[in-house]
C-alpha cells in the first residue's frame, strides 16, 4: 500500500488557518463528549544535549484516525547545526486497519493548532470589543496567536514584550506584514500589559515575569507557554477569582500554568470552571460581566493534531501534494 | 535535510537475525545500566474494528538515538482487506538535534527482535545440552523464536501445537526449510511439552491452557504471548518455586505472564529473580542446577526495538537500500 509524504512545504501550502479553527473547535467538543483517546503525553528529556521530545497520540472516532506526533525542541539548534530548534512530525494511521496512511512534517502544524486554540478562547470569552493584545515571545507561536486571534476579532494594536531587540523588530515585521495590525514594541512586560483586552503568553519561561498588579478588569488570559512542569509565567495569584478554562484538565493540573496555581496554593482543581469543550458545546455560559477576568490555560491536546493533520492530509490528496512510498 | 525511508522489504535485505541477538544483548545491558529512557507504552485500543496499536518509545545514551514505534494489530485484517494483521512502523531521531533520520517499516523487526530475546534467555537459561523445543502458535513469532534459537543452540526437535491444521502444515514447511531442525506437529499441548527441554508460547490466549503437571524438571520457559493484562498462556502455579527473569519487570508485572502469577497470589514482585539485563551484565548466577525450572518473560522493550533500527538504519546506508525524502 502507499503513504503520502508531505515535506513542510506541502503542509504549509494545504493549511489555512480559518478551517483549522473551525476542526479544532469540533476536536474540543468529540473530547469534551468522550469520543476521543488521548493516552498520557510521553516526554523523553536529554538535557545533555538541551532537548526534549514529547509524544502526543490520540484516537478519533469521529473521523477513525490514529494520529502519533513526535515533537522536539533542541534549544541548541540554529548553533551548532542548521536545523531549527523545534521539529515535528505526525503520522496519521487508519483506525479501522493500522494501514499508514500519511507521514508529514507536523512542525507547522503544533504552530497553527495552537494558534487557533488561542483564538478560540478569545472568540469565546474575551471581550467583544477586544482591540489591544500584550504578547509575551518573538517567536513562532508569538505570531501564530496573533494570525489565528485576527481571523475572529478586529485587533487593532498588538503590544509585544521580549528579551532580544532583534526578535522584535523581526516580529514587528513579520505581523504587520501579514496581518492589519499595528505593532508596539515594549521595553518591559507591564508596558505590554498596559490597556491590553488580551494576553497571550507564549515563553519557555522558568519563573514568573507577568504580575497581579498589571492585570487589569476584563482581561482575557491565553497561556501557552507553560506546557510541563517546571514552566512559569504568570503570577500564580491571577487565578484566584478568576474563571479559568483549560484545553484538558488532566494535562493543565499535571503541566500547565493551572498547576503552577494549584501547587502554590491559589486555587483547588474544583476552581477550574470548565473545559472549552463545555463551552463550545454550550454547556456553561461564557463571559458573565465585563470586568470578569478570563484565563484559557493550553498545553496543547492530541486531538488539535489529529483534526489539523486530517485538514492537510485531505486537502494535500485533493491537490495532488507530496510523495508516496510503500512501506508495506 | 534527508530522511531516509525504507520499506518491509529494504529492512528484510538490511537484517540479520544474529546482529540482531548481539545488540539486543547491548541493548538490555545498557537498559539495566540505566543508560536508557523507556517512557511508559501507550496504547489506544479500537474494539468496534477488533484492533489495538501501541507505541513504544525509548532514548538510548550509547547511540544517542530516540526510537518510536507504532505497532499495530487488527486482527479482521487479510478478511476485509489485504493488509496483513500486524503492522508497524518505526521511526528513529538524531537524540542530539531531534531531526528525524529514518522512518521505516517495523513490521519485521518487532517479530526478529523477539525471537532474539527468547534466543538470548535460552542462551543464558536452558540446559546446555537442549535439544527439544515445545512451540505454541504458528504464527510469525512462533517461527522468528526457533530461527532465533537455533543461531544460538543446537536444536533437533520442535513439537508444535496451533489450533489449525493448516497453520500447524506451513509452520512445519517453512521452519523445516529455514533451519535442521524437525518439525513434529502435536494435536494437544500437551503432546507438545513431551520431552521439551524448552517451551515457547506466542500466542494471543486469554486463558492458560498448558497446564503445570505438565512441566518436567529442567525446563526453561520462554512466555512472549502475554503482553498486556488479560492475556495468559501458563498455569500461574508454575511460577512457584521457579526462577523467573523478565525482560522489565516493572512491564512484566503490569502487563506479561508474570503478572497473572502475582494476581492470582501465587508470587510476589520479589520473588522475581532478576531482570535478564542483570544476568547479562553477569550480576547474579545464571541457571544452578539440572532440575531447576526457569522461566523468560517477555513483554517487549522500546530497547529492543531501538537498537535492532539502528542496525537496520546503519546497514541500509552502507548498502544503499531505500529512498530518502526532506520532510524538512
Amino acid at each position: 500500500m502507499e503513504t503520502l509524504l508531505l515535506s513542510i512545504k506541502d503542509v504549509e501550502e494545504a493549511l489555512a488557518m480559518e478551517e483549522v479553527i473551525h476542526a479544532v473547535e469540533e476536536g474540543y467538543i468529540a473530547y469534551h463528549e468522550g469520543k476521543v483517546q488521548q493516552p498520557e503525553i510521553v516526554s523523553i528529556e536529554m538535557p545533555q544535549n538541551n532537548g526534549e521530545t514529547d509524544i502526543k497520540s490520540c484516537y478519533n472516532q469521529l473521523n477513525e484516525r490514529i494520529s502519533v506526533k513526535i515533537a522536539s525542541g533542541f534549544y541548541d539548534n540554529g548553533k551548532k547545526n542548521d536545523l531549527p530548534t523545534m521539529i515535528g512530525t505526525i503520522l496519521l494511521f487508519d483506525g479501522k486497519s493500522g494501514a499508514p496512511l500519511c507521514v508529514m512534517d507536523g512542525s507547522l502544524i503544533t504552530g497553527i493548532r495552537t494558534g487557533a486554540a488561542g483564538a478560540i478562547s478569545s472568540k469565546l470569552l474575551a471581550r467583544k470589543n477586544s482591540k489591544t493584545v500584550a504578547v509575551f515571545g518573538t517567536g513562532g507561536q508569538a505570531r501564530m496567536q496573533i494570525y489565528g486571534l485576527c481571523q475572529v476579532m478586529d485587533i487593532e494594536e498588538v503590544r509585544v514584550y521580549g528579551e532580544h531587540r532583534n526578535g522584535l523588530l523581526k516580529y514587528k515585521e513579520d505581523v504587520e506584514a501579514n496581518t492589519k495590525v499595528n505593532v508596539i514594541l515594549c521595553e518591559t512586560p507591564e508596558m505590554a500589559m498596559q490597556d491590553a483586552d488580551i494576553a497571550i503568553s507564549t515563553t519557555p519561561s522558568k519563573k514568573y515575569f507577568i504580575e497581579r498588579s498589571w492585570v487589569r478588569p476584563g482581561l482575557h488570559i491565553v497561556a501557552v507557554g507553560a506546557d510541563m512542569a517546571g514552566k512559569n509565567e504568570w503570577d500564580p495569584k491571577i487565578f484566584q477569582g478568576s474563571k479559568i478554562v483549560n484545553d484538558s484538565i488532566a494535562q493543565c493540573v499535571s503541566r500547565g500554568e493551572t498547576r503552577n496555581a494549584i501547587v502554590a496554593g491559589v486555587i483547588r482543581e474544583n476552581d477550574i470552571y470548565a473545559e472549552i469543550g463545555e463551552l463550545l458545546a454550550g454547556e456553561k455560559p461564557l463571559r458573565v460581566s465585563e470586568d470578569e477576568i478570563t484565563i484559557f490555560d493550553t498545553t496543547g491536546m492530541g486531538i488539535q493534531d489529529n483534526v489539523t493533520a486530517m485538514i492537510v492530509y485531505e486537502a494535500a490528496k485533493k491537490r495532488g501534494l507530496g510523495s508516496y512510498f510503500e512501506f508495506i
